[in-house]
């Protein structure tokens, strides 16, 4: 099965055929290729270059970090991110190093750097399925996160099983059709609301 | 004058080649390339499929919406920002519509979908220099913003000026060669501030 994006305009191939799995291949995620993932992340622009993000990464069935990201992880995230080789916690730092004054722009930064993985794990045949259902006190316990870092996100990171031996219940969950809202109802010019007509 | 990332593991080239310019040629952005990377917005992953993203966007010399973003940003924005040819602000959603609950991944998903708009925009050769040096106050007032809705970035996009006639102290904040942290000060395992060995 392949959801590939109804596109309004065209876009680039890997952005269209991006989406979110629940199921995971078993199939294990080479080192050199997650250096590169995260690489693309490194890369990424930030306010000030200040490159606030932090990532807690654990390759499943390598230590017990792999458990205790999932045990981090919203109940219904769990069941089915338990599975995948890799997971890992997003972490951004509030302040700037260097002036200690808040950096607002951390959490946008963070996902701006997610999206650069999201990208570079599809030059690969990688799906990322992102998650804000975590518990960061949690994540603050188990790793010793500092109090000027906040864990936000997570993801799991892995190649699809085509094979159809998951649960039905995920398949299902898969299965949705990608819907998106109309340009007409975000993209706005003179005011808030108001359609762009470019 | 090209920036090219000099990365410690491979990454697809438009992200090595990606960077955020202060000088922009004049040359308008075609109407459907725009809208080729707003569809790229559009396809991103958003918590819930809630796609909290809202965007108010100006084409220079068309209205007066490009002069009114240009007065939300912050001076040192102002002065480079005005030159181009697409001007605009990013905004999100506080609060999922349906539950009227907190969304609280609503600034990370503004920057993963910005993320893709990036790399859309490289596809047909456009440079993107995101920025959040902006007043959220002006925004709203000058843009009738709602108060269930934040202005949060800017986004100057247009293409490269090559030749050799901007400011001078522009090319000088351009000449600034890249610079990134290495992977082992922000992947981490087993614990915050451990270096993931993989």
């Amino acid at each position: 099965m392949n959801n590939i994006a109804p596109t309004h305009f065209p876009i680039d191939d890997r952005l269209a055929t991006r989406w979110s799995p629940y199921v995971f291949s078993e199939q294990p995620v080479p080192r050199d290729t997650l250096r590169s993932v995260f690489e693309a992340a490194r890369w990424s622009a930030s306010s000030f270059n200040e490159q606030p993000w932090r990532f807690l990464v654990s390759r499943k069935n390598r230590d017990d970090t792999h458990d205790r990201i999932v045990n981090c992880l919203a109940e219904g995230n769990q069941v089915w991110a338990k599975h995948a080789p890799v997971l890992l916690i997003g972490i951004y730092r509030h302040r700037f190093a260097e002036s200690g004054k808040e950096n607002k722009a951390a959490p946008h930064d963070l996902g701006l750097a997610a999206g650069q993985m999201v990208f570079e794990a599809s030059r690969h045949d990688l799906f990322v399925h992102m998650m804000i259902g975590l518990d960061p006190a949690a994540a603050r316990r188990t790793f010793g996160i500092p109090n000027d870092a906040e864990a936000y996100t997570a993801m799991a990171i892995g190649y699809r099983d085509a094979a159809d031996n998951a649960d039905a219940s995920l398949r299902e969950r898969e299965a949705k059709p990608c819907q998106r809202l109309p340009q007409c109802d975000f993209v706005f010019s003179n005011q808030f609301g108001t359609s762009a007509e470019f």
